[in-house]
């Protein structure tokens, strides 16, 4: 089965035309795929995943980052272990240590709340508003044309937002050639239901981050509480449990290799329809240079935070999300040398070129299309190392927390509608758990010295690339003198209060005119550079704005050429809802390997070592010992723990269901291979699979493991 | 197929027989195997093979530590690059850099001469010498015993050797229970007459080394030469090509999954009649111990070292031979903590011991041996930390070219049958070879800094663990004072001339008078200690005396065990000519995961990065891309690269021919995969894989890349 599955994968790749499972589809489009999903083995009807206020699409929710769904009639929750980690993390005591030892909640008063601004949001209408955001800007261009659009969006949320109950966002499709309102209810009092074990909902940690073979329980429920009336309400001891229109059955049968999955969900961002010349730049210089000073970042943090002290137990976090990244830039880095993406992407262009030359009413209109665009892209490069080098001046921790409150004083004197997108009221929230957060992960002598090397490296750049009012404020003008800088940092540090969090949160009251006679020197520098920065985000806004113009454009063209070819194009992710299909089977990662599609009990008892991130549970290592399988094996000699597939999926699908053909939940999604990290560029149909904890494992762990009988009741299992 | 094949290996292993494929077979063995060996495939007559005069066990030949075969009536013979490295190594020059580039001769004139010390060994007779070897020794025990059977052997040898064309040696056969006297014709004018690029013959280096996927051309050719008399002779420009009673065809056609395949040659040493209390002590304190202190050892090389260092380069094949350990008993314990081997030798020594007390005659001769080696494997291992530790100080390099010193002028005293063996004249070659290459590996800072911490170490042992000689002659009778030491070491090291390589030579003249005189305090400290290590070395004669004596009773007890359940006993290696066979397969290194049985060229070249150790030679890349295969498919879609098996080998099996059923050469064994190092103690069924170099990637190469037609028509190649 597995060598048919991979051969049927093999072909010639088209860049960014659906081909094999390739695509993240809009339920709106499904219809046009009828044929293939059926063919596949999609068994329910399509009309009824292609609507949002039908089954199955109804139970399928977001966090915000993450996916997840309802799987009872009283607001039960599935979604990953590392979705809900922050809550489980948040309820967790030294005395009661339920990240590393698990929670149940045996009845719903037994649940807990929730890590702060934890969200549910259903998605109930999207509408079409591409001309409502277009509107009145026909005639314009550059900056203007960008900020009417911003204004268009803005007053749509606005409105949208009247009716408290719903978050609104306007987002775009196809670069600009389409925008769509999404209202989402917002369900604000979530709780914690059931939680494993550290040792299986996160076994193998981040060493198995992205790798095959996997043996994660990934999987953790919440539940949403609402108010009496039926509507989102605070958290309150009276809130009872929400009640979704639909929920998914959980399938004790799981699949088999070769069986039809799809995966719905909130793909974050892809960028499959970049042009060569952004791809070239991205893997040949942004991400080996990203890959490279965050490698930088990482090493100043551990030279300067010892191991075991205070300091690096501050940045623990902040490591592994750097660590995170530069396995990422690593991986894609790699795909890119090995792969043929830009070569196809070359070839795509050449094609659809002469498609567009063929016809001289398509050459008139689009003739000029991918030109326009190469040269916006070239001029928005044009300052990148002084732009990268002043941002990670700026990721200072001091120099962020003082940019953004001088930002946030500036916008405060607009009326909240024209304030610059994340400085309005709905954004207070967020601003302020950033600036309170900054105590947990900051140390001055890390924090000193980051800063000090990358003004060292601010300071290496040719001089017209550099910013004379930047130079001026961090004494540069006649040059970088380490011995210097250094006194110069230690004096700004010792003279701010910023380090302290009560002045920081004090800060976002004041206004513009108190902050500019502020004398704590992060926000004199601040002060300092605002003029220069903000003209330097308007040339931005001014290219973005050409952008939004010359994209659709292209877009329209990719399309239309598409369409000629009888093939439906899917948009490039952006956090809304949408539809992967694909079948289960493994790969083959390099010549002389397979991937097979299951991990079982057998292999992760055999990577326990007891040692996190290998520490399994005893009472799960004895159960397995025991082959006490249980109900949950589906035919197989052993209960599989995670499974392998071709759909097409990336960050923000984390927590989504996968379905089988009758739309019931027979696993979570929770990450791609490490070959597959470049697929936010570029689907491979050879290399790009999807990791899913079986639902089979999570159903045994929960019944045989951790006793969450209340819940297997709650729920309907699919035997 | 694939899955057939592992599916046919999975079963329950008996530790110590032969099933699966398990089994290093003396030649004379195989007709016991026929019936197994001609359903497997094998289609030569199995007597032929059990007969080390006829084909094709007569074109099989040792390099001394690696097996080679001839491959033309001239010969012509083949081997593992990395068995000829150090010939390619010896002719290379800056400006003729062969090792990075490869070598071709054009003719037999353009041949240049191996390394100095290059040997063919071709096996002509082997005797049964057990009587011979015991005479006397019936009455005796302990040293006594030990000592009586080495004068036994020394005279066989001796006497064998008479015709200096012959070099001899007596074998020991399960623990002792049988002796061979081995007589090999010895040819010393060996030339190098082919060698691939390194990044060919060395592709993947050691990141690749005992890894699955492999693509490696681990092959080279040499050329036997002897007097115009047709025997052996040093090298002279007037001898002429050997010409082998035999040699191999080589097949274009190769193997496919699934096919018959034997391994002809001379496999180093293993141990998988070891008792369970040996196999305990090993994997849990040994190796992790070995581990623990083999990596210290680098890290105090690199630490003293520079990178780029003069001393770091001399260093640098130390370093690399140490981290082969270090990865090689890494891979051991993981394997032994993983699986099962203890329990199931635990096991086997329960059965057999409920055999053997199943018959009062059978109790009455064997019911005490597994006792009785038990008792004598716990005094050998009761001052085994004293012993490492000791072991670790003279391992600096002064210490032990002094003690050698020494050593050779005490046994000088002796005549030279009577000598310590590795002291005779025979072994002088060798001994003046090792104090030359001192200079070339040898840093003061660094010899000095391993031997102060190893005294350290060595301090810290409790009193009655350490030697009172040993103390005094390092000043540590007071305890340990770590600049005290420091400065003794200073002087010790600025007093001695041993760091200069004539004075190291000439003192291999000098008698044990005069080195008792010498004021060297490295020769002092050596005379100093002699004689109480002398004793510590007869003890473990003693001991070694009558574990001699117990060793064979357990294995008779084993072998007429095996027989009762119809199963025939192969031998632990002992670099004596041994077949293995098996089958062509994958396997699955661990669950999720499956290593295909073949690589491919587009795996090498997707591998490939133009930095060594994956710099393929741009040719062989092109000739890639292209598709240029030739008639090196085998019916395959691409020329294999390496190939997998699960044939039973270890080191000095490298360059061994495998052979199809008709002794054709379809591959060079060259290595294991990394789960299967552990198959010095244990044949795990599903695990136990080697790797070889596909005969068709080989002859690719030799026709497309390297232009080596003149051998390639000097060969038989089976199309």
């Amino acid at each position: 089965m597995r060598f048919k599955f991979i051969a049927a994968a093999v072909g010639l790749a088209v860049a960014n035309v659906a081909v094999a499972d390739e695509g993240m589809w809009q339920p709106h489009q499904l219809p046009e795929l009828e044929s293939v999903l059926k063919a596949k083995g999609l068994s329910i009807d399509v009309e009824s995943i292609s609507k949002l206020t039908e089954f199955p699409m109804n139970a399928v929710i977001s966090l915000g980052g993450c996916t997840a769904s309802f799987v009872s009639p009283k607001g039960l929750v599935v979604t990953n272990h590392h979705c809900a980690y922050g809550s489980i993390q948040y309820n967790s005591t030294t005395e009661n240590n339920i990240l590393e030892n698990g929670f149940l909640a045996k009845t719903t008063g037994e649940e807990v709340p929730a890590s702060p601004g934890s969200r549910v949001y259903v998605t109930e209408q999207v509408t079409d508003v591409t001309a409502k955001v277009n509107k009145g800007t026909e005639q314009l261009t550059g900056k203007a044309r960008f900020d009417a659009i911003e204004a268009n969006e803005k007053a749509l949320v606005s409105e949208c937002e009247q009716d408290k109950s719903y978050r609104c966002n306007v987002y775009t499709f196809h670069g600009g050639l389409e925008y769509y309102l999404i209202k989402s209810l917002e369900i604000k009092d979530v709780r914690l239901a059931y939680a494993p074990a550290m040792g299986v909902g996160k076994y193998g940690g981040d060493i198995d981050n992205w790798m095959w073979p996997r043996h994660t329980g990934d999987f953790s429920f919440y539940r949403a509480y609402v108010g009496k009336d039926g509507k989102p309400a605070e958290y309150s001891e009276d809130n009872v449990p929400y009640q979704s229109d639909a929920f998914l059955k959980v399938s004790a049968k799981g699949v088999q290799e070769g069986d039809f999955v799809m995966v719905t969900g909130y793909p974050g961002s892809t960028n499959r329809y970049r042009i060569s010349p952004e791809v070239d730049y991205v893997f040949n210089t942004a991400y080996p240079l990203a890959r490279k000073y965050n490698s930088k970042y990482v090493s100043l943090i551990e030279e300067n935070a010892p191991d075991g002290s205070e300091a690096r137990i501050a940045y623990e976090s902040t490591i592994a999300g750097y660590n995170n990244y530069i396995k990422n830039y690593g991986s894609m880095i790699e795909s890119f040398n090995k792969g043929s993406m830009y070569s196809r992407k070359q070839q795509f262009e050449r094609d659809l070129t002469a498609w567009i030359n063929e016809d001289s009413k398509r050459k008139a209109k689009y003739g000029h299309v991918l030109a326009d665009l190469t040269t916006l892209v070239a001029q928005s490069q044009e300052h990148n190392q002084r732009d990268r080098m002043l941002g990670y001046v700026h990721r200072s921790q001091m120099m962020s927390s003082a940019r953004m409150l001088y930002r946030l004083a500036y916008e405060k004197q607009k009326p909240d509608a024209e304030r610059e997108s994340g400085y309005q009221e709905r954004d207070m929230p967020r601003i302020k758990s950033r600036l309170e957060s900054m105590s947990r992960r900051y140390d001055e002598t890390v924090d000193k010295a980051i800063l000090l090397y990358f003004i060292e490296q601010y300071a290496a750049l040719p001089s017209d690339e550099r910013v004379a009012e930047v130079d001026k404020a961090l004494g540069l003008s006649n040059g970088f003198d380490k011995q210097k800088q250094q006194v110069l940092l230690d004096d700004m540090y010792a003279k701010s209060v910023l380090a302290d969090e009560s002045k920081r949160l004090w800060m976002t009251e004041l206004d513009l005119a108190q902050l500019k006679q502020s004398s704590d020197p992060f926000i004199q520098y601040a002060h300092a550079i605002f003029a220069v920065t903000k003209d330097i985000e308007d040339a931005k806004k001014e290219l973005a704005g050409k952008q939004q113009a010359a994209r659709p454009a292209l877009m329209e063209a990719i399309i239309a050429y598409n369409k000629a070819l009888n093939k439906p194009v899917y948009a490039d992710a952006n956090s809304t809802l949408r539809v992967t299909y694909g079948t289960v089977g493994g790969y083959s990662p390099q010549d002389g390997l397979v991937a097979t599609p299951f991990t079982s009990l057998e292999g992760l008892l055999a990577k326990n070592t007891g040692v996190e991130p290998f520490n399994s549970p005893e009472k799960q290592n004895q159960l397995i010992k025991q082959k006490l399988y249980g109900d949950y094996t589906g035919g197989m000699n052993t209960v599989p723990v995670n499974f392998l597939s071709n759909v097409d999926t990336t960050g923000g699908n984390s927590g989504s269901p996968t379905l089988n053909g009758n739309a019931e939940l027979v696993g979570l999604l929770f990450d791609g291979v490490y070959e597959s990290i470049i697929g936010d560029w570029d689907y491979d149909e050879n290399l790009n699979r999807s990791i899913h904890v079986d639902s089979r494992y999570m159903l045994w762990v929960m019944d045989k493991v951790d006793n969450a009988q209340n819940l297997l009741k709650e729920m309907t299992i699919v035997k």
